[in-house]
């Protein structure tokens, strides 16, 4: 028990240091959510950009203090793109996540995420089906989000139960966690007190928010202004985690 | 008036099968409003898809249901995507809907609609003007949409009168209700009741919203809450239709 | 003060200018907030139109009004739709407004900026870091938006304090803005006094909304509600301008 209080105490210490130290969060991002996601971003504290421009992505990348590589919407140029964004990345050693969405869609889509998981980042995120069909991901923390989100780097497994089912409704929230953690670990190299912060806020927000809510469309709202207002101490009043070894 | 009651009940139950059956629904849909139509498809229980990369798109064709092919934003790529998409629809007897935006404005993507059109969709749904220029559409069941919307099919005409003001105010309600019309006709191969009944859900939707709105902001997200709690029997109580032949 | 008032008068009979012409606005407008854009013309009572086709912009420009070109997203395909729209505004003589989003992120985007600004907009618009890397733009009405808002053409100079911190949290409000200063230059021919009214038109549109709001997310729904129900007669009551010649 020691360690998972030690856990949400740092996330409510990462929250803070989010808010005060802003970093730039470079978002390579599926067309539907980039909206929403700069706008989660904001309403966290960070800085978003967004351009999938091959020929200004590494300047903007350079800038960033962490990437995430979204790949809703993945054509030939967003690809050329996060080659391009992901090489800064690890040749500067900035932190980023990938995050494989509908890769159990589409083959070439799955066979990029393969490519990228090789490449080495930091994290990968995914629902249940996407991460069930990408299998092994070594030296990577792994994270499976849902009802429940799984946590998992070497052999040790974080749960975190915080949430509302209205997030489920709600276009890019998955998205929004990627981007989130992404933020995080611009501010907490240890990926997994970063990605645990992040949740912990996300679902917090999300529970907060769910009390104003009359539905999908005013929760989207509620969990923006939620995110913008949560504080430290919502964290660890309300967080619900729990940590195994196997 | 029997057969009138008998669409409006009809509709009513297409409404629980959306919600039970969750169909796919692939949008080749604009860049402005992929969001608010994944949202609104979401909000009816429906599950979206938004690709339109040419190594992709038929992929996620395949998987759906439904297809909705919208031409905002139409540019040589999605231009492909689109057919690409359609041959999938047509092959494995999917229902797609053509939604002409704008085709009003621009020489090449009119002709682009009429090659479409002429390739057999199950529906055609525009506003006055982007109907009227296009013409004659023979086999296609015809939608007008505006302040009463007008669905022809041979020489019968229905007229759905619900509705509210607001939804001229908020940028992809028509696109949204392709969209709705795609998810119907998922679980309804009878094109006339899917359509009607996808049709006086998002129109009594609209209406149950206003009433908690104090603009088009807030009547955005009022919208999306009332398609997500919307009943039946709401559809029952409140529908407005009339049927003419001619 | 004499001018002063002048200027705030004008402003609102320019709203209700927009209201009653309802400019049509063809937006070259980053992918991210494209739908936000649109949105917030709407409101106001002008018309948007957003494609970045190639083959199409031409077709769209001639057709509006004004035009209003945003750099945000920016690739090779949408550099060659901003150079065929704005030839086209410039043969006929419509006014257009460059928003140089990011310039300063990257070399190539500030290369084409300048390029732009040469050719001889109306009004560039940017915040601080943008104008300042930007410097010279001779013959341009050059406008820096931040808490308050600097107009300066020739050696004179207004600025204007309306608005709300709330505006910096939700992403494309500076989107925005460049866009309804098109709508309102669509309907004044002097730049600056469209301008003044598009910007006092905003800012106070965003003081009222931020007394019915707790965040970002439920200002965003507020602002809009504000726009669309803006009365001139607001406008003069609200109004918080000065104006310096140097």
């Amino acid at each position: 028990m020691t360690g998972e209080t030690g856990f949400v105490e740092n996330a409510a210490a990462l929250l803070a240091r989010v808010r005060q130290q802003r970093p730039r969060v470079h978002c390579l991002m599926n067309t539907v959510v980039q909206k929403f996601v700069a706008d989660g971003l904001a309403a966290l504290g960070a800085i978003p950009s967004m351009t999938s421009s091959t020929e200004e992505v590494e300047a903007f990348a350079q800038r960033a203090d962490a990437l995430v590589v979204n790949l809703g919407t993945l054509d030939e140029g967003r690809r050329a793109a996060i080659r391009l964004a992901t090489a800064v990345a690890r040749s500067a050693h900035k932190p980023w996540i990938v995050d494989p969405v509908h890769c159990d869609y589409s083959p070439s889509r799955l066979a990029f995420a393969r490519e990228l998981i090789a490449s080495g980042p930091s994290v990968l995120r995914g629902n249940a089906s996407e991460m069930d069909i990408i299998g092994e991901a070594n030296g990577v923390l792994k994270i499976k989000t849902g009802a429940v989100d799984e946590l998992t780097l070497d052999r040790h497994t974080t749960r975190i139960e915080n949430g509302h089912p209205f997030m489920a409704q709600v276009t890019g929230t998955g998205c929004l966690s990627g981007a989130l953690i992404a933020a995080f670990m611009a501010v907490e190299r240890d990926r997994l007190r970063a990605a645990t912060g992040a949740l912990l806020a996300s679902g917090i927000a999300a529970e907060i928010a769910a009390q104003r809510s009359s539905g999908p469309g005013t929760f989207e709202a509620a969990f923006r202004d939620a995110l913008a207002a949560l504080r430290p101490e919502d964290i660890i009043a309300n967080a619900r985690i729990s940590y195994a070894e196997g």
